[in-house]
């Protein structure tokens, strides 16, 4: 849990800088809000709850029906269903805008990390609960928002020491593309064809493409864009080596054949503005016209982080998002834009794994620990663990004393306690010292007695002396 | 939220001082780790989550019953149900020891705060989704984790400010007197009797016991108890005026009927130890035979907190607990031993509703809005707000600039902004301070403008002498 804290206030620290407010939404949500938003395969992974209707109270001439009788088991009662739990973030965020919309000063920037639950085979990775942790803008359209977006990716992979690839895209560009030659409806084939040539060649491509009854003038559009994609248009001359983004957005502007099209200017205009107010930033950002997730979602800038770190061997993105026009007008509160980013924490998690996370300094745990040896020193050590806490200093006193039983195996059963729990400091009151408490360093096994009159100043300055 | 997380972080910092860690579990459990563990009602108000598996396809037959086809509305299909969603942190916690029972060190310290459900009509202050806030201690008999969490009670509540009274008694008197006038499994209907004194005075409670027939004999030793408990009798003289604890105790201990048992004489020494370690608290703690909360589950000292604070209405508990013997034994581990508190959060946020909550001191929300008036600054805006969040204070850029339209209009929305959102500081740059950006302390009105060359000085400057 640590761990997770740690991806997550980081995380957070970040959003607040930005300006996010947090909200929570409750886990569950009526059916009806979220069944028909995911796709038939999604509806299937949403958890329904039971609702507390039977339906034989509701039919009661279903007590006299024979079938059911033979067929069910005793505790597999029909019942209705009308409430499910939250199976993303983003349904219940647009079911929370339209509902608070008279209270909700816009534009709305939140951030939001629950749990959300899919009925899943459970594997490696796919958990049936999982965090999930987004932020969104919504009721304004300006660039300015994809340029926070961003900026809060970078400096949140630079926080979490995770060296990583923004790929951006843009709807319009895609669709722009689908429209100039003639086949606006079919942007996400022609996205899938860009991707493609990486596995299976121009060939296949070719193929597929002319299979699919694009012509083959069609076909030599598309191709075009797949070979500036591959970096095989050197239309700006030595400065692609230098900037292979600009030669992307100039050749797609000035010298290709797709270049009239109204819809691809405006998509090239927004992302040479994002790039420019991102000069800066720490890692690496990419135009990169094979990103098309969630293609019919997202009408302006998409976005996706994937980790290039030389220790991560993860290729899944680990971050992604964009820019949608209607989140909420299933909800019956339309045209409000926004724009909005999903950070996939578990996949984060991973890439700490491997890269190696940080020493989280863990000041929460408890710092001392003072041994209970003797009963009848209860009183002794009941005041001198008040003493610590009330310095501010977490503390515990081990709660069965050692002389009730085998002393020497409960005094080490004490001794592993404070090493399973990693507790630095030891506190031990004996004979041998005198019955003045001694101090003791886990670590390095320093040890110093304490005096009673001055037990708090000379424990802290130990303390402080053996960090 | 701001103020639920107030509550919260103020609980966890004390828990952590005494060191507890914080464990988390899934929402969904078993259904079956859950049935029958809160009573028949209980088990009604558990949400179970509905399987995938349809039952039309385990049995195909059922698919030509007639009586199913007329009744059923389409998406009632009947589903069956092994999930259920966590109904109290209990349970789970139980669940969750036994099931890493090999990897926890004993005695294991844990607090959760998550939230729990249950099925029930929604009304004030009963949610359907609500959070609990446990801490336990389990795996260890001693009478210090009594004393630790009553410290972690009296230190929670003196940091949230709330003026409260602890009630502790301890099952093994309650017990002790129902076998010491010999009907040992009448203790509920004992604890009954001297709790609705109040209600129905001398007379009533007589009435009751004689028909629920204690005998003459056995009423009159429960009436020693009720006097007792009401302050009628002076053991002690003149000392119980000082102390009406030691009153209570040195009676039930020496003066009694019942000072015989063995059992009840355990009780009060535990009772006598637990006070003894809490003299110096901060609230006011009262030994309580009246205090019956969980007679059948508790096994040693019982505890309630209640506010008496004079502002103070509400006279439901807000946090309670007390010792357990057999927490897991229903999961296969049996005996061990187990002492915690629940704190009632959302009735602690009631309490504080009416004595008033603190001034939240809220640095993670924006402290600067920078204005965005003209498009043609935009790039002077970012690089304005990217050097205030270098500086790690959070600020936001207005993304929509306000000569897109209405210029008053839109200029007054980011105004509206600013002060919905609470936001201290604004900053603007107009032509009429030479195009230098000017801050404002929108509290005060106070202005100043600021240069580009020392502009992040001049603002932290202005911020620190504006707090």
């Amino acid at each position: 849990m640590n761990r997770r804290n740690y991806i997550f206030d980081t995380i957070k620290k970040v959003f607040q800088k930005y300006g996010y407010q947090q909200i929570e939404t409750p886990a569950m949500e009526n059916l009806k809000t979220l069944t028909g938003k995911y796709g038939e395969e999604g509806d299937k992974l949403i958890y329904k709850i039971r609702s507390n209707k039977n339906l034989l109270e509701r039919y009661p001439e279903l007590r006299d029906c024979k079938c059911l009788k033979e067929t069910y088991p005793y505790d597999w009662i029909p019942m209705a269903s009308d409430k499910a739990l939250r199976y993303d973030l983003t349904i219940p965020f647009a079911r929370y805008v339209v509902m608070h919309q008279n209270e909700i000063t816009f534009p709305f920037k939140r951030f939001q990390f629950q749990p959300v639950w899919r009925a899943d085979n459970p594997q490696k990775g796919r958990y049936r609960e999982f965090f999930q942790c987004d932020a969104d803008v919504i009721g304004s359209d300006s660039l300015l928002n994809e340029i926070d977006l961003l900026l809060i990716i970078d400096e949140v992979f630079t926080a979490l020491n995770i060296k990583v690839t923004i790929k951006i895209n843009n709807r319009k560009i895609i669709s722009g593309i689908a429209e100039s030659i003639g086949t606006p409806e079919r942007m996400v084939e022609i996205a899938t064809a860009i991707d493609k040539y990486d596995k299976i060649g121009e060939e296949g491509i070719k193929l597929e493409l002319s299979q699919k009854n694009f012509s083959p003038d069609q076909i030599s559009k598309i191709f075009e864009i797949i070979l500036m994609e591959q970096g095989k248009i050197n239309y700006l001359g030595i400065a692609q080596k230098q900037d292979i983004n600009l030669n992307k957005l100039n050749f797609l502007k000035n010298g290709s054949n797709v270049r009239d099209s109204i819809i691809i200017q405006k998509g090239i205009k927004e992302t040479e503005e994002i790039l420019f107010a991102l000069t800066n930033i720490n890692n690496k950002i990419n135009f990169d016209l094979k990103l098309a997730r969630g293609l019919n979602y997202y009408t302006g800038a998409i976005l996706e982080v994937v980790a290039n770190d030389p220790k991560s061997t993860f290729t899944s993105s680990i971050c992604g998002g964009g820019r949608y026009d209607d989140l909420t007008g299933v909800f019956g509160l339309p045209n409000v834009s926004g724009v909005g980013i999903s950070f996939g924490v578990d996949r984060i998690y991973d890439v700490l794994e491997e890269i190696g996370f940080p020493e989280i300094n863990n000041i929460d745990s408890t710092q001392v620990l003072i041994y209970n040896y003797f009963s009848k020193d209860q009183s002794v050590y009941l005041d001198l663990i008040n003493k610590i806490r009330a310095a501010g200093i977490n503390a515990e006193l081990y709660p069965d004393p050692a002389d009730k039983g085998n002393s020497n195996k409960l005094q080490k059963k004490q001794f592993e306690y404070a090493k399973s729990k990693n507790i630095p400091f030891t506190i031990a009151i004996e004979e041998i010292n005198n019955w003045k408490p001694v101090v003791k360093n886990v670590a390095n096994k320093t040890t110093k007695i304490l005096e009673f009159e001055s037990f708090i100043e000379d424990l802290k300055l130990f303390m402080d002396s053996n960090k």
